[in-house]
């Protein structure tokens, strides 16, 4: 586990929000987790294309983008390998109630934790994961959003403990599969590659995104479907995204052996590629 | 509009919290809001039983509840007449994500508020209602806590500014009646009581349920009931509840008229006097 090592509010190290902030009464806020590696943020532009999208959609006033950026490239820098979270929420509340006074200034809050000891050869070997019992709620106004009400994530993550295990698979109320509690999910059959639709509830996540212009790159027809258990049950290779671990391949779903094929190892492949050059652009 | 004029958090009077606490990161955390007339708390008892209970289904290690009274007592004291809003969260989180480390220690945040200076003849006269667009996801997991994963209910109340319009009615995603986005909602047909059933979404009220156990004290059989649109477009009469405003009946909803009947009048009266009743305990 990793505790953090620096939080900074508002671009000063600091430690402590207002009790009043809306982010604390309601969740009324995003949040982005990035990786850093050799002192630069992975994909820093999208995330913040995707942060100013999902301010747009809750009408939250969305901080300079260029002062944002710099704040995030400070709290990165001297570190060789990190993760970096960034929350921003509505801002203190100037009243009680739910109705934004529409005057709010957002909160800004950087919290830089060591990069996670997990085993490096995940990749390679592929995750155990396990079928949540929890389905997650509805609502196509937050759907895609990265935002903090995350209670459903927190209560599928308590649904286990054996620290063999690295996800939970989460479908939607209506039957439909959605993702992982802390990634997106992609499955093979035959040539054919799937991801959830998220119209209706779940996060789009950066890696998800890239991972999809990667696939229309290399040629690989990628569909987004809601898609039921017994498909998933069909499924030949799975394998999980986000933003940290790139992909990781499902090695057992529930007990099920699952082999990644080669649409994941091209994927990945490539995926590695990608990175390498815009880390050198 | 109400801005807060003490905050304490922990048991200290202060303005800030963590910023990684899990309130903030994840809204993971449950909250009351009491009514203090006379200095004195409304209902305490049964706000402290819901939170306890919220708490065990959250696996949130309550605080002492003992500690927790004489912090809110503290709070409303020298207060003639105040709102009290009580957030409970599972505390600063010890490492990076969802998975709750388990040693948690619980944050308490206790906001009083001016008594709202809301037209005082409402509930005589009733207030006017409109219906939300936006549909609240559903999960049972979730269903009746009133926990602080409330963007839905932000975004609700986002849909209007009219300030002639007291509040929103929410259907879940399914089609069913839920509630307001701050009070919970009865109707009424011919001697019967309605109120929305709560096993998808909602949070049960301290109201409602003071409202259900009057109705059954008066004889008034009252249903819990899963209510579509075409049902709702039928009732006779319609009423808010929650801890501050007690009964307002509806007298508009969507521009449809709607009076204060017989079984809403004989419901507020009886409120008033087992709230005056419980004061004086």
């Amino acid at each position: 586990m990793s505790a953090p090592e620096r939080v900074w509010v508002n671009g000063r190290e600091a430690g402590a929000v207002s009790a009043l902030d809306r982010g604390l009464q309601y969740g009324d806020g995003l949040f982005e987790t990035l990786a850093c590696v050799d002192g630069r943020l992975r994909l820093l532009g999208v995330h913040l294309e995707r942060l100013s999208a999902g301010c747009a959609r809750l009408g939250i006033a969305i901080p300079d983008i260029g002062a944002l950026r710099r704040e995030l490239e400070a709290a990165a820098s001297g570190a060789p390998r990190a993760v970096v979270k960034l929350i921003v929420t509505r801002g203190a509340a100037r009243a009680r109630g739910y109705a934004p006074a529409g005057a709010e200034e957002a909160s800004r809050i950087v919290v830089r934790y060591p990069w996670p000891e997990a085993d490096r050869t995940l990749g390679d070997t592929g995750v155990r994961v396990r079928t949540a019992a929890l389905r997650l709620g509805e609502n196509p106004a937050l759907a895609g959003l990265k935002h903090c009400n995350r209670l459903e994530q927190v209560l599928a993550r308590r649904e286990w403990s054996d620290p063999t295990i690295a996800e939970a698979l989460l479908y939607g109320s209506s039957g439909a599969l959605v993702s992982g509690t802390m990634s997106n999910v992609f499955a093979v059959r035959g040539a054919a590659l799937y991801t959830p639709r998220l119209d209706r509830c779940g996060v789009a996540g950066i890696m998800r995104r890239t991972v999809l212009e990667l696939a229309a790159r290399l040629g690989i027809l990628c569909t987004e479907a809601h898609l039921a258990p017994e498909e998933v049950a069909g499924f030949e290779e799975l394998f999980l995204t986000n933003a940290l671990i790139g992909i990781h391949p499902v090695r057992e779903l529930d007990g099920r052996a699952l082999t990644a094929g080669p649409t994941t190892r091209r994927l990945q492949a490539g995926l590695s590629a990608l990175l390498a050059e815009a880390a050198d652009a």
